[in-house]
């Protein structure tokens, strides 16, 4: 690895996951700085020993002198202003993003003139909590990366961005924003929404079905743990995807509604759940060893060995 | 406490959760033997220095010579068969049952006529794994165990009972059977059918979606791992209750769904979610002193306290 390939990192947005990003590059030994909107969150930054301002506008300049890969971690909402300063003070920089949607991130740089530089990214792995101090340089070990793969997409920059997300701990899964966006619908906006409506069906049952709550209302309401105006942020970008996935739900749910009523049984639900538990626990994830960004036909070939499970351990 | 008080325990069925009762009785220091109806569970027992054995007649007539509490673990579709052997063999114990509903279990001991001695009982632990090599003598440590104070309940069978579920390491929730089963379908059963959904759906984006998959889909699709006939088993008899949470379920997620399509926001259901599970996050279990079974009214009153959250940790 050359000093170019490792050299710097700028992340706007150190909450969660911008945060964990300032961290692990650090860690791996990247130079790496960042910026936060709330002078709070950037204090308690500084006091961790990271260079984190309120004002993008040097902590961009510096991104632009120093060639760094500029990540983006704002939640969506937030995504267009950043952009306009991005275009104004480092247009040329690697640009990436840790947002939980790729679509609308993705119409929105283009808005923006800097999809050249764009390399879409989502780190599968967060908490119920947010902000800086829930941000770890370890959050990443062992997660899945998604990183984007769409038509257009440099070469280069990819390398860049790839390489952050290998140091930073995590495997690679390569995916165009569209597939990105029905997939996450369905294991992690879904979930999200389930947990909502479990915590509020089971609350219904007062005090005493709640004391009585074990183990699978805890599990199965764990995320609704999280912070309202967050959640609404992941999810309601992502909403035709998410559509699909409520409905698919909807079906299931008022199939096994309807067998439960009419002879008493669940259906053929509680088979298909334990066969796809059981289908995801089993799940292996296999490298994806012989293509390499800019080789003919990278992007097309990247993306169906991600569809078909397929991560990326290390680059050649 | 006297010899009389902690006597003898005889559990029929030694699976997950009927195994831990016998475990946890003899690192009580009860006098405890037990019956399986398969020959491999049985014999799992029995390595383990437990005397359990596969013919039902010897052990329940121990039962009944040592005046034991009969504690019936097996699924609720064996419900029948045992009660006839205990009718024939063992009718003057104290009887109880760990099964995870309890209308349908009264209904049936009342029909062997074995409702005079009987207390319904519920331990609130359990996991993904089932039979006697996942149980434990410590499952039930700061667990909650639902103990039936239905009209008519014997005082000082309930008293043993109860004993038996404190010493297990449990606190008792003193609740009616048709209350039981409302609350726990919605706080257990509800949980494991929305993780089945979850799973399906979720398994739907194939392994792209599946290989993303993180924490969420994880902890919400867990209970999606119990074997198929477990969950059945549990589910299904409480068909009128479950039919009601789950249309609960239904109509929030439904709501939700249509302001997705009409506005872009999932609504009210994301601030409710994080409310009420804020509201079980904080749940404080408070200690019911000042009732003693036996004391006028006691049924009735002690119910009242369980309704509002109210546990027993120790009897006077």
């Amino acid at each position: 690895m050359t000093a170019l390939q490792k050299s710097a990192v700028c992340v706007l947005g150190t909450g969660l996951i911008g945060g964990s990003v300032l961290r692990a590059a650090a860690t791996a030994g990247y130079r790496s700085w960042g910026y936060n909107r709330s002078a709070a969150g950037a204090e308690a930054a500084r006091a961790d020993g990271f260079d984190v301002g309120t004002d993008i506008r040097p902590v961009l300049r510096r991104a632009a002198d120093e060639d760094a890969v500029v990540v983006v971690g704002v939640p969506m909402p937030a995504l267009d202003a950043v952009l306009s300063d991005i275009g104004l003070l480092a247009p040329e920089c690697v640009l990436t993003d840790v947002i939980s949607v790729k679509t609308p991130v993705l119409a929105t740089v283009r808005k923006h003139e800097l999809g050249a530089r764009f390399v879409g990214g989502h780190p599968m792995a967060g908490t119920a909590e947010s902000g800086w101090a829930a941000s770890g340089a370890d959050l990443f070990t062992g997660a899945v990366w998604a990183l984007g793969v769409d038509p257009g997409t440099h070469a280069e920059s990819w390398e860049r961005v790839a390489r952050l997300a290998l140091d930073s701990g995590a495997v690679i899964a390569p995916v165009i924003a569209e597939e990105h966006d029905r997939a996450v619908a369905r294991i992690s906006h879904l979930p999200h929404v389930l947990a909502e409506a479990l915590a509020v069906a089971g609350a219904a049952g007062g005090d005493l079905a709640l004391g009585l709550a074990a183990g699978s209302f805890r599990d199965g309401t764990r995320v609704a743990g999280t912070a309202p105006e967050l959640v609404r942020a992941i999810c309601e970008p992502n909403a035709t995807a998410l559509l699909d996935a409520l409905d698919d739900a909807l079906r299931l749910l008022g199939d096994a509604r309807d067998t439960l009523a009419t002879d008493g049984t669940l259906g053929a639900l509680i088979d298909a759940g334990y066969s796809e538990r059981n289908r995801y626990d089993t799940l292996e994830r296999w490298d994806i060893t012989d293509i390499r960004p800019g080789d003919h036909d990278w992007h097309e070939r990247l993306r169906a060995a991600g569809q078909r499970g397929g991560v990326i351990r290390q680059l050649n």
